[in-house]
């Protein structure tokens, strides 16, 4: 089945789309012919069935059936990640595992100019997760923040049960069904003293294991979306 | 602490070890200092710990002390990966993740020359694990297979319990301890009929859901790898 992405609340049954130009790019390239029916996602659980069709360069879908899917549990994962790569590949991977939303927090070992996030690559995130719910099916494209200072975290993403990725911490716990998550994953070099203060003043995390040995930010990331999806089937 | 690697069994304590060049080139770029405490792994259970010396361009390590770890639990993960940038990610978090054994599988979607992977890659997947283990402290470096037919895995691999991914299949089994255990994670695309008629003659898995949505196989291996150390732990 093709599938294509439609701006945020477009999908509308009996309607007619127009195909955006990088959407339209992609149908060319797969050497999509006319009349084919397409699933439609919009990124905001909006999903369709519909069916192409080709106006010169342009291309529609007509909408002949919409389904809107319920927000799923919220899996945020307060990520201090760095490095811009690393950084895009992990968003990737949220799209997949169905985190809905992804932070990139500051922390006193990425705070600096030469590891810090920039705007740039940020929108270029949000992008990317949209793109990589059109490949997995995922309806719900996961909304990345802007970096966001640690402090004041728990005020702009409240009623999470917060988790601490740490080696020395329990296994996940079990039996969370819906539970709000927010994972907190320290940076290359981890969460420092100064750092940790401020997480166990304003969040009171639990601190959870992810593993024996040192995860770089994007695994642990992964890892703390995978604990958390097979925490809801259990 | 400073990690450097060693080849696999020349750990012996109160011997005094040359540092190779792409290691001494590492700690040149660090500007590691003579008198240096490091930990020295060997990627085969080999842990040391001794200290740095210098003779102009040449690095050498005096071992102090030497541990053995025993070999893990095996968790071999079969993988019908084709795209090289996709495995070679793979290859760094199996060894963050304490993955044992990486096999590429041929499938019927994955033994074209296109998507074939090279025995090139094979090669430089060898020393990405062992890298990833530097970063990692992981003291057992994965091995990776050369490309195998899906035909004879079991042989090749024999007393494993083997799980196929499956997003209908059941959550990951627990309280498995120190089980080996080797997972079946189709190519982009999935398993065909053929490639499952295969693997159910010869392995008899157990199908294990790793999420709703569509994983790339990358993405399904990591969440392979997070699963069997959680259950290992539970």
């Amino acid at each position: 089945m093709i599938r294509l992405l439609v701006p945020a609340g477009a999908l509308v049954q009996g309607e007619t789309l127009r195909v955006d130009d990088d959407e339209a790019h992609h149908l060319e390239v797969r050497r999509v012919v006319e009349g084919s029916e397409v699933e439609a996602l919009d990124g905001t659980g909006g999903r369709a069935v519909g069916v192409l069709h080709r106006d010169g360069k342009r291309w529609h879908v007509r909408v002949d059936s919409v389904t809107h899917e319920a927000h799923p549990a919220e899996t945020l994962l307060a990520v201090g990640g760095g490095d811009k790569d690393r950084f895009l590949w992990l968003v990737e991977k949220a799209a997949e595992l169905g985190v809905t939303t992804l932070v990139p927090i500051e922390t006193t070992r990425s705070r600096h100019v030469e590891n810090r996030l920039r705007q740039g690559t940020i929108e270029k995130a949000r992008r990317r997760a949209r793109e990589a719910c059109k490949q997995s099916g995922n309806a719900w494209a996961p909304r990345i923040a802007d970096v966001t200072p640690l402090e004041g975290l728990g005020l702009r993403h409240p009623n999470l049960a917060w988790w601490l990725a740490d080696a020395a911490g329990a296994p996940a716990p079990t039996g969370i069904g819906a539970t709000a998550i927010g994972w907190l994953i320290g940076p290359e070099g981890g969460f420092v003293a100064d750092d940790l203060t401020i997480v166990e003043r304003e969040l009171a995390p639990v601190r959870v294991t992810l593993g024996v040995h040192v995860l770089r930010f994007e695994t642990a990331a992964i890892a703390a979306a995978v604990l958390t999806a097979d925490r809801r089937r259990a």
